[in-house]
């Protein structure tokens, strides 16, 4: 069943997807003003579901890419994405039917839809990270198959590329190099794939998600709610898991760098209340990789790791966070197609240079997990 | 009238295009190997003048990118230049009539002779530099209007890009980021353009001329007559103008570093004979740039400088150069096409970071080539 998303749900989606982002995927504020400017100008967009699809149908993901840091200084014109998509059709020789998300994340779930205000298409209820990842082949699209290329990078001139590589690496260091010579941002149309490969490898009912948990922190804002509280609620009712309170108290210390087309980092965190006398340390490359709390790993890729705002619930993204930010980390466990051995060889702690095994959120921190599925954990055995 | 072109003309070719590549343009070697196994598979190659070209035939140059210290060691498989032609032929939807040279140089004057034997067409006898220079931009097809895109870079690997860029230095921006990528050497089928084009922008003339500097050195060696009198004379009797020596001595040191692409570095020389008690010092980024004698400026950039071995009179390239070898440092003045204001612009001396006016090669020795030119000067004024 199509929906239709109009301004209000991207306001939402663009706070739902930075909490999935994990502090990645870009800053949600510009991506949700260019949305909101082509819907007054083209009306509301369709949502679809990846069962809708036709397994024919060409379906082209739509991205910007580069660092965070650069893309809330260096404003795109707002069309780079759409002349991706269709620098790519004319490439293939075929129009795309919808558009999609190549991960969580406010500035990246936001661009496929100005791409499909602009070219008259559906978006799809879709993605390939589940989150937000820095680099291309953290999809689960490369994961179970998919060819990255061809692939458009594109920038604000009119500059482009059309990539053709044997895999997926070679078309993140080649997109790479090119993105920071296009001064450290570029928009992309890349994995063209058929509908039916969609329902195979995507991540499904990702957006939609975003827009609930952003629609579920504004209504507890409105009723003077606990925002974390709606959040765990949502993320409970989903193919996540229950969202966990890491942390609270205020950022004492950020490292950050922006290098080779990446904003990586530290953030550092003093705790109060309970955490009092505690300290956290988030390591980031774009998006929140590791949480460790006085030294012991709390959290870690690809499980998510985000900051809100302490009193908003309001996710900060890792290019915007600075002393003095008093905040909650939060972490939500990822689906399972995100925790396959193929897909932690790609996205797992030691990917990023980690000398750890990846440990399950849930196993972490067996306690609050087994409260929180205790219905399930209670149930009777069955008698056969 | 178009010459057919054997492997005889290509062992000449491969010496006379390392002497005008002043340093660069690739090995001359590996190239030469690759045209005479093509030429013993698919026959002699046709080598045609630009005034032989249909106005509206597609000619698209096709080169090898890179530091050339990388590509005698990463050899290629032989087919990339061929494989970027035809990518861009596909991409343009349109079969090229012929292709040719960018630069000349050992290695890059021989690609296009290795493209034209598996593609079944000619090769134009020009090319856009008139000698070696490291940046795609430093073209005069560039200087004079022509676009670098649409063009393909490709690897040995089938990976390939085809960039489109509003400007030449984006393009070379762009290919240079992707050739670091793809191990510091790429093949690229570039500023495709119509015949007329080529007649307007391309130095012509300048393959046929390195086949007779070649030959010449060749004759010389056979019959034991001095090669560098041969150069001379050939040189002499051309667009160029009379070579001169700079120096002779000993390489006493090379500085020599690949990095972002290209290989640069100095090489100091230590005279001998008559210039015994004299240094000479010349900075190169894969091509010579400027020969200094005891810190004084003997030649520079557009004009050539090229190191020979001063036994045999063959070329050595900034790659090959060592301590210990015994040179000859020969200049060349260019055609006058390179010495424009629009021209010196983009490959004088101040683009390379020298705080110095380019000077004619005849300006700074005008003793030498006052005696070169000594029958115009000497001719009686006419009476009127």
């Amino acid at each position: 069943m199509a929906t239709l998303i109009g301004e209000q749900e991207i306001e939402d989606l663009a706070i739902g997807a930075a909490i999935l982002g994990t502090g990645g995927g870009g800053d949600p504020y510009i991506g949700k003003l260019m949305v909101q400017i082509a819907i007054r100008k083209f009306g509301p967009i369709t949502l679809l579901a990846p069962h809708e699809l036709p397994d024919e149908a060409l379906i082209i993901p739509t991205a910007a890419m580069g660092a965070p840091t650069v893309s809330i200084e260096k404003i795109p014109n707002g069309m780079e994405g759409y002349n991706a998509l269709r620098a790519l059709e004319k490439y293939l020789g075929k129009s795309a039917y919808a558009t999609m998300p190549i991960e969580c994340g406010g500035g990246n779930s936001t661009i496929p839809f100005v791409v499909a205000a602009h070219a008259g298409i559906p978006v799809v209820d879709a993605d390939g990270m589940g989150r937000a990842f820095p680099e291309l082949q953290m999809e689960t699209f490369h994961i179970y198959g998919i060819k990255g290329s061809p692939m458009v990078i594109h920038n604000e001139l009119g500059d482009h590329c059309i990539l053709n590589t044997k895999d997926n690496l070679s078309l993140e260091r080649f997109a790479r190099a090119i993105t920071v010579k296009m001064g450290a941002t570029s928009h992309l149309a890349e994995y063209p794939m058929t509908g039916k490969q969609v329902k195979e490898v995507a991540i499904t009912g990702t957006l939609s998600l975003a827009i609930r948990i952003g629609k579920a922190i504004r209504e507890a804002r409105m009723h003077k709610e606990n925002p974390i509280e709606a959040i765990i609620d949502v993320t409970t009712n989903s193919i996540y898991g229950p969202a966990m309170v890491l942390f609270q108290g205020k950022v004492t210390g950020v490292d950050r760098q922006t290098r080779d087309g990446f904003v990586r980092g530290m953030i550092q965190v003093q705790g109060f209340d309970k955490y009092q006398g505690s300290t956290l340390e988030v390591d980031f490359q774009n998006e929140n990789l590791i949480a460790r709390m006085d030294g012991e790993v709390v959290a870690m890729v690809p499980d998510l790791i985000t900051l809100l705002d302490l009193e908003t619930g309001l996710p900060i993204t890792t290019e915007a966070i600075k002393y003095g930010s008093r905040v909650t980390a939060l972490a939500i466990p990822t689906p399972e197609i995100m925790r396959t051995p193929q897909a932690l060889e790609v996205w797992g702690p030691r990917y990023f240079g980690y000398d750890v095994d990846y440990r399950l959120l849930e196993e972490i921190h067996p306690e609050y997990y087994k409260q929180k599925f205790k219905v399930s954990e209670e149930a009777e055995p069955l008698e056969l």
